[in-house]
């Protein structure tokens, strides 16, 4: 179904929801209260919907209509879906939610890009709780195609599913409202470990990043970490690996580290990044990074 | 250079280790005191070859000869380099090493594929400590590109390296040894997360797999964590991520979980698990991994 959809907040998020919307033929309306944000939103968004159509699957559709509003009101006009992807603030995202529904009717959902605020703090004062739906995309969105959702009604949960899955993106759908939803709670439970490993000594940065980049973050691109414990068991599975693994799993967990971001600790974060950026800038790191993105996404689909 | 190899432990790791190794023109031996090891040998590391050249980045070298040696002995003989894999027993592995010391020159190096004994314990004992290193690759190892090292003296170090890179890996070093090394430091840190999520019934097992791949483990396989928190700064990097989000980043790990293994958890898992397979058996899976694998390689270097 297209759909007719405001984007509130113009910055990475949005520009990058607005390039896959607008590539799957949703028409679009994007606001944002400073200019600064709304300045070069239509080149990003171009540039991002490019690299969408190097990983689209099957036949492009017409491109949806982006407009940029110069009101909240304006962007709300006739809407059917709102992705909100406002700065990380409580209050400001209520307030927010608080003007929303005073424009848009009560059939609207209101889908926000939240990472680090879960639906329980966001929906409290709003008339219609229900409506608001937490929407996680990983970063950039155009390309990932995770989304983590959790929604409090079933109704919301099967419209937001097949919604976000018309976007060619892969849905996951959370019981519970989580801090950091899956993904977040994920790669922060890694870097602990990550930023322990460099504060021990154990090895540097760049040798950290290159053994997750050659094996696990590279073997989890193919296949869970439930799952490959399941194949680690051989024959018997998940069960077997429990049973003879368990233990020393737990004992192993004993062993990792709790570190403190120390002012020691940032330092050789910092100097050991930078060696291995190699004078590369921050933009020609993302570009890399998106264009290894897009060669890993088509291997995925040939 | 040309080596005169040999693998001993013809397990899982073995016949990865004979595939990659022949693969790129060296001579092996192999052995295993197990005639069940042995047996299907050759043809598990004939099929395991085709999958390496299947990502082998430019002419394919003759393949070297493959002999499966009656004895450790026979094994041993003229070798210049030894591939260890037996079982994760300290004492047999020392009782082995005692054993080759007697029959190799000086200048062998003794390679470890363990994945959770160290240096530190493995070397007590020998003749010639030095001569061993840890010289862990990532399941499965003649896809997987990653080989952590861990060498005491520079020159050892810098031999293993080169012997590795030479096989088309990535050989990562440790500056001290550590339990688990890196990779799997990382993966056990990550899945305590992922097993936390289901035990607190945040979302099933499938959903927190699916999360991983199109997720985070999609943008680790290009990108690792360090260096992904550094463009997750912006323009000022790591500095100004740590600046502004470190904070943030130590509140969350203080809400990330240790769940224990409990029946119940275990239970949550082989039945989440079993959901996610589908039917699919252990070798079906494990193939549709490697033919991931292969397809996600080879668009690295395309």
């Amino acid at each position: 179904m297209k759909e007719r959809i405001a984007i509130i907040g113009c910055g990475l998020i949005g520009d990058s929801w607005a390039a896959l919307m607008t590539a799957f033929g949703h028409d679009v309306t994007a606001w944002d209260p400073s200019p600064r944000m709304t300045a070069d939103f239509e080149t990003r968004v171009d540039k991002a919907r490019k690299q969408v159509w190097q990983v689209m699957p099957g036949a492009r559709p017409a491109t949806g209509n982006l407009t940029l509003a110069a009101t909240l009101e304006e962007a709300l006009a006739n809407v059917t879906w709102v992705q909100e992807n406002a700065p990380e603030q409580l209050g400001l995202k209520q307030e927010l939610y608080a003007q929303i529904e005073t424009y848009v009717s009560d059939r609207v959902i209101v889908a926000s890009s939240t990472s680090s605020l879960t639906w329980s703090e966001l929906s409290i004062g709003m008339r219609h709780p229900h409506r608001l739906i937490t929407a996680h995309p990983f970063n950039p969105p155009h390309l990932m195609r995770l989304v983590e959702i959790y929604a409090a009604q079933d109704d919301m949960r099967a419209r937001s599913v097949a919604f976000y899955a018309g976007l060619d993106r892969r849905p996951v759908v959370l019981h519970r409202d989580a801090v950091g939803h899956i993904a977040n709670r994920l790669a922060s439970a890694l870097w602990r470990e990550a930023v322990n490993i460099v504060a021990e000594d154990i090895a540097d940065v760049s040798a950290v990043d290159a053994a997750l980049v050659h094996g696990p973050g590279l073997r989890w691109s193919v296949m869970g970490a439930h799952m490959a414990y399941h194949l680690g068991g051989g024959e018997g599975g998940m069960a077997a690996y429990l049973k003879h693994l368990g233990p020393s799993q737990e004992r192993r967990w004993q062993t990792l580290g709790s570190p403190k971001l120390t002012p020691e600790v940032c330092e050789k974060l910092i100097d050991g990044v930078a060696v291995e950026a190699a004078g590369r800038s921050i933009a020609s790191l993302a570009l890399e990074r998106d264009d290894a993105l897009i060669r890993a996404l088509r291997a995925k689909t040939q």
